[in-house]
């Protein structure tokens, strides 16, 4: 059974693991305050957008339960700053702000009930709403990717050999992850499976995190090198590569981890089904083609310094970093999303899946 | 002008770039003794095949030199051990061992002349049939790589955009490198190459050693993960990828460091050409094809915890970790070697070029 939280509400409590330790640490970090639950996203103690907007509902749930107001109007002015305060922890995380206004619109929706009670019933009332509401955020996307594993594990067979690249897993999400789901659901039902994890450079998410996620529940996994993509493949050892989104154009021209790109080209290649896992939210129809998609350039130092014990790049040395990269649709067997198997042609499919 | 050396012969001291030390720390260290030189092949201290070669050719000249053998049978004995000792610091080394049976073999040619000279007399005339030999290799070494640069040029353009893997440069070979010889020689004839440097894990050749080699030669270098070749290329960005050897089947499939065969297949479907270079000892015609060439398996510590500061992958995580992998010949433009250029057919050219 698959035992990785990354955020739970136990006792009363708001806890998360506490990424930045692992894979050394394995520890929960108690997030008591509003400022305790800014830092730990500031920081990424929590990441991945799902993860990241259910640690906000309840972070908002927990500082506004504190709360005296006198009346509606000044609860609903405190709950609108603490949310603009959390939010100001990363900016643009798209699922923190998401979550951040279902939790005040869900109040707002109550106004007819809460504005006629007196303080202490209101708030009673209130914590019981808000309560519900972050359960209910970290609910849906824990069966959002149930979902998506149950429609990606009709694609796998027991026994085959998966590769994955950076981690699109539970540790990113409310449970079972995106595109690591079916391997979890797979592990739970015996399937076998034989699992590769890039290491992903430069920030090496394969390593730090889905391995140890992988490791942790049981499941086969090896680590390798992201330039060893190929070897493996070659050897017949993959039979299907699984890979998340951060954002799907129309088109069905995927953004994902740098890296992504080269691992669907070498699948063409040697003839393995590439399947993307995508939660709808991520789809954006807006979004004509690949190109349309700004990529994030980050600091250089993350390739020549970070990590490391000695210089291992020369000193100034120029450098390219950029996050993601797109891949084109041409190369993506079939987008798994939480509402079905989408199959190519893309432009057509994708958008029967919002009509 | 290129001033990377990494083994030379100055003032009557044999000296090498300490290659440990890069980028960090540029210090050439003298080896003045037998035991020196082998425990500087052994650390890794000289690297790349041909250097080896070259520093174990001086090495035995300086260490013979202060023999006082009593005569030429005495003489050829003393040269044998220490050819031996040598040879023990890297046994798997090729280059090594030729190297010290060429400078052997060259004094027992002189044995007529030699045999019946005096003690003294015997030794000053050895000296300088020793230190032509030595001499000699180094500058056939570099005579060599320059053909292959000269060769390679004539397939690129001024301004080109070149993207290589791992080191087979300067710091490899007496001068020049192998693959990098064309952009150096290019540096020379104001080429401007913008020239990609995969960092090339797990033990980071690109990083350390090509980005510093070539950043030190004044070329314009960009220092990439190996997982954003398929963005560099997709970007428009590379007109040509080159890449060194380590044996060449009798079919033209390349073994290479790893990674090398995702960076071809990448090459192949941007429409890019693929140059392998390959100095003929490299060729291999009694291996049929790549399947017959075995493939070092090193340990899995250098992807799981070399370098970093903390652990970065779980205890005991599986890993594999090949040091090489074949590119298959059909994804090679072409072939360049000292002795031309070789295109495809590559069986019946191959062939050709050693006959």
């Amino acid at each position: 059974m698959l035992s990785i939280t990354p955020v739970k509400f136990e006792n009363d409590k708001l806890m998360i693991l506490d990424q930045t330790l692992l894979p050394g640490r394995e520890r929960y970090l108690e997030l008591a305050s509003g400022e305790d639950v800014w830092y730990a996203i500031k920081k990424l103690k929590v990441r991945g957008a799902p993860a990241i907007g259910v640690v906000a509902a309840y972070g908002l749930y927990i500082v506004c339960r504190r709360l005296k107001p006198k009346e509606y109007d000044d609860f609903i002015d405190q709950i609108k700053r603490t949310s603009e305060y959390l939010s100001s922890s990363r900016p643009t995380a798209v699922n923190l702000s998401w979550a951040l206004n279902r939790m005040e619109k869900k109040i707002r929706s109550c106004e007819s009930e809460l504005r006629y009670l007196s303080g202490s019933e209101m708030m009673a009332r209130a914590d019981e709403i808000m309560f519900a509401e972050a359960e209910a955020i970290r609910t849906e996307d824990e069966e959002a990717c149930r979902a998506m594993g149950e429609y990606g594990l009709s694609l796998l067979k027991p026994g085959m050999g998966i590769l994955t690249h950076c981690n699109a897993g539970a540790l990113a999400t409310a449970k079972y992850g995106t595109c690591l789901a079916p391997i979890h659901l797979g592990q739970e039902k015996g399937y076998d499976f034989k699992v590769f994890a890039d290491e992903t450079r430069p920030l090496l998410q394969g390593a730090r995190l889905t391995a140890w996620e992988l490791s942790k529940a049981g499941v086969d996994v090896t680590l390798i090198c992201d330039n060893m993509a190929s070897i493996v493949m070659k050897n017949g050892w993959i039979d299907a590569v699984l890979v998340g989104c951060d954002r799907m154009a129309a088109n069905g021209d995927g953004a994902n981890k740098i890296g992504t790109s080269a691992v669907a080209i070498l699948a063409k290649e040697y003839g393995i089904p590439f399947y993307m896992y995508v939660p709808s939210s991520t789809i954006d129809l807006n979004t004509p083609t690949g190109a349309d998609i700004p990529i994030e350039l980050r600091d250089g130092a993350e390739i020549s310094n970070m990590w490391y014990e000695k210089p291992m790049a020369p000193a100034g040395v120029k450098t390219y970093n950029p996050s993601f990269d797109v891949t084109d649709a041409k190369y993506i067997t079939a987008v798994i999303t939480e509402k079905g198997i989408v199959y190519p042609p893309y432009t057509e499919n994708l958008a029967k899946l919002f009509s």
